[in-house]
Order: structure tokens, then C-alpha cells, then sequence
């Protein structure tokens, strides 16, 4: 697959969810004119859940909703793009209420029942205005197959909207998964700015919801590594609200697994077409990890490997340098062997017991791929992890080290 | 200054220390034909202490050294280039007590008198019969200037060979230390392997030793960062054969203070010699940060500042891209107020209190040069540090993913 083609996932029909109503358009943040203002709205009430950021330094959006979401109710987010409302103090603060209280307001709501998101430029006071000015217009044009507007209106520098929905029989009734997002563009933003966003129409209420999400995340986001950089923006929020009429899903439950199969699903494939999606990204690459003494250790190996620049550049260049893989996991901190170590590129064993297979050519050939698996078995424990990223090129270099203008 | 010149360090003259010899041939393992086999002799038995690699995969001449260093005392040590004998295994093992077992018969020594090291490609089976063959003309060639050639045969794709010399009055004699590393190739070497080996004429035993390398290396050598990786082969070697004919340098006097010093000095400068000379470097970046909490925190926030590829890449492309340092710092796991952080670009303040401070332009044109001070002030703490890293550039892409041939 070409670089920044739209993955083979399955085609997005019906990307919609009953009970929810989504915009997307052009305010005037980005130059170029393009969509920068999305809102994705509940006719009712919706159970909701969300998952921030871990860096200190919090956007000024990502500290209102942090409230605003343990109330555990609510209905819907307004986002804007092209501007990240980050680092910019006491005035950030006021300019992201002032987003969700214009919203609020022309629809009759309380203050508080409306979340909002920025990803974009740091540091650069939002143009809230703009916002403010464009209300009519965003509102104007909410509809039951806006989440395509609204996926397109958050995108920075994403080379294509990134959506997937799925769908399941759970107590009786179809319950619909519609999830979009947006990341892995680094020029405009400072960093890879993930933002997701899950609407559903379960009946579920927000402590399953939170459990199922944070599930998801783990397996989907929190297993993906672009570049190492986690961001000041990063937020992924679920909405649930009721409207397919079935019965409650409890957590802990059969239903509640099926739900949250569904939900780690669409979780997983945004994530993966965030990877495809990568600045400068020639390769898609699974780490496969297994035999850690504790999943703890299996997830700091496969993110070491995952992050050294030297295993990225050499995957770059198509290199089957296992040294560097071996020299990762060694400074991993975590329990190794080397003498137990075995290691495979797209099934070709480059290491067994610690030792070169001679294969080096043979795994040259099999890296001529997109695709790379590194299967890396440490053989001392039961553990086992996965995790995907990206290779390190020219191109990523070049993306970001472009001065901001 | 450009790429990879040599950098602007003192000339070395009087490149030697008294009582000590040193050689540098080739032995054909470096299919170019360069020098790639040293030896530095003590003419009588010396006081040693040594720091290795963090790793836990060690390749073989850091095992056997780790054992035969703990006597704290050696006649010198062997050292080729080109092979790492990493990953090697048992093979590995014998390789590299031949090699010193060579030069032991030669020179009628006891076996474990002389240290091993390699650097070079990872797993691959040392030629070891070329080093056998080639003791000969290595012990021919040992001479009290033969430090320079030493230095020379330790390269790998080093730009330029790694040398430094001080001297001071201690206890009424003059004592010298001269220094030789290399470091930041990593085309044939799998990773930037740092070997550096320090030769004095103090009088000084291995546990006073022991503790003023410790030292040197934490505030030089563990103080640079040009990729994220620790090497397999990693090590830093002191001899002290005493022959100033000083009286003894103990543990915590001035005396041993003033040895300290010279040695942090020299120590230092090869590090930054490193760092200037690292793999497709564009910029000399000091990271100096004030404030924090612990000095461990100090370290952690910094290190997390100099390996963040989107800070190097801005520094890449002369971007004053604070936003990327203070995102870098929210997720280092360190105590910080985003409202107390200041950060300046060589003495350009760009964020004040968290918030920009409008000096962009300034602080662009600022960034238009080599050396590159980052300042950055967390203000809740007494604790800072200092550490020094490069730029990540279409070089540094080009050089690390290019195929090992």
C-alpha cells in the first residue's frame, strides 16, 4: 500500500448512529479555509465516558471536560481544529467555556452539558470569535449522516478522515459502534494530537462505559507509537444514548462483552489507520511480543523496541538489524536472557537462543513489505503484548522539521 | 562549525603519560584496511576501576572484564574495532580471552592481566586468529606516543579520533590524564558504542579510582545523548600506574578533589567531542534545566527534553517549537507547574510562566547557529543539571538506515 492511501479497511456504509446528529464546517481558524469546527450532538441525554491525556501540561479543553465528564451525562462535544487552545493560561480557560457556552446557549442547555475538544497549533491564543460567529451555521447543518462533515472538520494534518462503525445483536436489539478520529499529523499541531470519539446507541450507563472505553483504549491507543510524544490535547470520549431501546447492558455480562468486542473493534482500526497514517510513514509495523515475566515488562519491551530510532531508521531501510532489537529489549528494564531471545521478521527467524540464524538474507527479502511483523519471544515468562508503529524516514524528518507557518 | 570537524577544543599536545605505552595497527577485521587493533600497556602493574554498560545484553569483552577488573589492577588492555563480538555467544566468550591471552604470552603476563574491548558490527563471529597473528607488530609498535595511534585504531565511523590530555600539581608532582573515546558511529557498529579509556600517572588506588570515574562519567559521558540507545559494549576504563612518584591521592581530600577535577575536565570534553560528532549532526544543544524537585527528576525531565524526536527535528529545521519542550516535560513524569516554567533559546526567553513570551522572530534568528543553549527553569525546586544532545536530521535517517554491507 502506498504511503497515505486510505487502508483496506472494510468501506464505511452507514456511518451512523441512531439518536445522534453531527456537523462539520469551515470557521475561519485554518488559512486555508478548510473544515475546522465539528459538533456531535445526542437528541437525548447520553451516558458518556473519556480518557485524557496523561501529560501534566493539559490543553485548556482537556481541563474543563476532565470536570465536566464525571457528572457522567451529557450531550455531545464541540472540537475545533487548527488550533490547539494549549499553553495559553487563564484566557485559554475562558475561550473554551466560552465554545461550549455558545453552543449551550443557542440550544437551550445548561452550562456544563456540552464537552469540548482543540487540537492544532501551541501556545497561540484561540480565536474564539470565529467559534462564536459560525453557531448558526454549525447548528444549522447537524444531521443524522453529519459524522462524515464533522471526521473531516477535525482533522489537522491527517491524509484522510479516519472512521469505522460496527454493529451487533446485543439483548435483541442492533446496537451501533460509530467511532472517528484524528492524529498522527505533527506540522501544524506540535505534536500527534489524537482525539476519538465513540457514539453509540447501547443502553449502557457510564461506569460500564468508562470500563469498556478504557479497555479499548488500552489495546487501540495507549498500543500505538508514532512518534514518543504524548500530547497536551490527547482525549478519546464515548457517548451512549440509549436510543436502540434494548435492555440495560450491565457490566460484567455477556452483553457487556459483546459490547465492548464491538467498541475494541472500531478502537483498534482507527488506531491502526492512525499508524498508516503516520508522518512520513513507509512501514506498519506489529511488534508481537511474548514470554515477559509480567505484562508490565512485555509492554515497556515492545514500546523500547518500539521507540529507538535506531530500530526505525533500520526498518526504513529495510535493514533485518536484529543487534538493535536484542540491544533495545537489554535496556528495556525489564527481565531478559539472551541466550533465550528468538526473533522473526514476517516469519523468517532472524534469532534463536540469542544467536544469529543466518538468515540475514532471506529476512531482507521478506522486509520488502508495508507490512512487518517482528515476533520477539523472551521465553522466560507467560506475558504477551502488541503494539504497532511506524517506521523513522526522510519524509518524517522533513514534516517536522518544517518552521511553523 | 561545520559538520564534523574537528571541534574547537584545545590542540593536543603532549598526547602521553609517563609509564605508559600504547599501539595502533590494523589487522584486517575493517575490510577498508584502516587501524582497527590497539593495545595500551602500563609498563608496571596499575591501579584500574571501570564503568560498563546498563545493558543487560553485554557482549563478551564486558563480561570477561567485569570479572577481572574487580582485582583493581591491570597492565592494560587490547581493543579492536570493526567486530562489537556481541551476540556472539560462547564462541564469544573464547574470541575474547584469546585476544587477551595473546598478549599475556607475548609479554609473559598472568592470564585476566589484560582488559578486552570491541566495538563494531553485532553478531557476527570475531576473526579472532586475525588479532593472534597481528600481536606481533602491535607490541612492535608500542611506544609513549602511541596514544595517538590507539586512538585512531578504537574508530568506527568516528569523523575524527577523540583525545584529550590535562595536567595539574597535586601532592608537588605533575600529573597527568589523557583521555582517548570514540563514539556516535553507527553504520558498522549496530549502536553508539562509547569505549573510553583514561591513563594517569597518579597515585591513586582503585576504590579512590573507582569513585572519581564514577563521577567523571555521570556529568560527561552519562550526560550525552545522541540516540535514545545504550550499546551492548559500552565502557569506560582508568589506569593509574603512579608513576609521578607522588605520594597517594586518597578519597575525599583536596588532593584527590583537584584529581577529580582534571579528570572530570578531560572527561567532558570527550563527550562533547562525541556529541559534536554525532551520526548526521547539525547542532550542538546543551539542555541546562533549573528547578526541579530532585536531582533525578532533574535528570529525567531533561533527558525526556533531549530525546524527544519532535524537539530534534525542530532544532533540525531552527524551529523555536517550545511547545514541543513543554509537552515533553508534561509527560517526563516529574513534578512541574506549567504556570512557573520559563524556557529561553540561547538567552531568548520564549516562555515566561508557562506562556509565550512573543520572541519568536527573535528567538528564530537566535537558533541560527551550531551551539544551541536551551534554559529551561521549572521553578519549584533547587535541583538542576545539565546534559548535552544533537539535532535529528535527513542525515542521521540516511547514515542509520542505511544496509550493513
Amino acid at each position: 500500500m502506498a504511503k497515505n492511501e486510505v487502508p483496506t479497511v472494510a468501506p464505511v456504509k452507514n456511518f451512523k448512529v441512531p439518536g445522534f446528529k453531527a456537523s462539520g464546517i469551515s470557521c475561519g481558524i485554518k488559512k486555508t479555509g478548510r473544515k475546522d469546527l465539528a459538533l456531535i450532538l445526542s437528541d437525548t441525554p447520553a451516558e458518556c465516558a473519556a480518557v485524557f491525556t496523561a501529560n501534566k501540561v493539559k490543553a485548556a479543553p482537556v481541563l474543563i471536560d476532565i470536570i465536566r465528564v464525571k457528572k457522567g451525562v451529557t450531550r455531545g462535544v464541540i472540537v475545533n481544529s487548527g488550533n490547539a487552545n494549549a499553553c495559553t493560561g487563564t484566557n485559554g480557560l475562558l475561550a473554551a467555556k466560552r465554545m461550549t457556552s455558545a453552543v449551550e446557549k443557542s440550544l437551550g442547555l445548561k452550562t456544563g452539558e456540552i464537552l469540548v475538544s482543540s487540537t492544532g497549533v501551541i501556545g497561540v491564543p484561540l480565536p474564539v470569535e470565529k467559534v462564536e460567529k459560525a453557531i448558526p451555521e454549525l447548528l444549522k447543518n447537524l444531521d443524522n449522516n453529519g459524522l462524515h462533515s464533522a471526521t473531516e472538520a477535525i482533522m489537522t494534518t491527517d491524509a484522510y478522515p479516519k472512521k469505522a462503525v460496527a454493529r451487533a445483536r446485543i439483548n435483541g436489539k442492533t446496537v451501533t459502534i460509530a467511532g472517528m478520529a484524528k492524529g498522527a499529523g505533527m506540522i501544524c499541531p506540535n505534536m500527534a494530537t489524537l482525539l476519538s470519539y465513540f457514539m453509540t446507541d447501547a443502553n449502557i450507563k457510564s461506569p460500564a462505559l468508562n470500563k469498556a472505553l478504557k479497555t479499548a483504549i488500552d489495546a487501540s491507543f495507549n498500543s500505538i507509537i508514532v512518534d514518543n510524544d504524548a500530547s497536551t490535547n490527547d482525549t478519546a470520549m464515548i457517548f451512549a444514548n440509549g436510543a436502540c431501546n434494548g435492555a440495560e447492558i450491565k457490566a460484567n455480562t455477556p452483553e457487556f462483552a459483546a459490547f465492548s468486542r464491538i467498541l475494541n473493534d472500531v478502537s483498534l482500526k482507527l488506531a491502526h489507520m492512525i499508524v498508516r497514517d503516520g508522518e512520513g510513514a513507509t512501514r506498519f509495523i506489529e511488534i508481537d511480543l511474548t514470554g515477559a515475566a509480567s505484562l508490565q515488562e512485555a509492554k515497556r519491551g515492545a514500546r523500547t523496541v518500539a521507540e529507538s530510532q535506531l530500530v526505525k531508521t533500520a526498518f526504513f531501510g529495510g535493514d533485518p538489524n536484529w543487534g538493535r532489537i536484542l540491544a533495545a529489549l537489554g535496556r528495556a528494564g525489564i527481565k531478559i536472557k539472551e541466550e533465550k531471545v528468538s526473533i522473526s521478521f514476517n516469519g523468517v527467524p532472524v534469532v534463536k537462543n540469542g544467536l544469529d540464524t543466518g538468515n540475514e538474507d532471506r529476512a531482507a527479502k521478506a522486509l520488502k513489505t508495508h507490512d512487518v511483523k517482528v515476533k520477539i519471544e523472551l521465553n522466560i515468562g507467560k506475558h504477551s503484548t502488541r503494539l504497532w508503529t511506524t517506521d523513522l524516514s526522510y519524509e518524517y524528518v522533513k514534516i517536522n522539521s518544517a518552521y511553523r507557518t
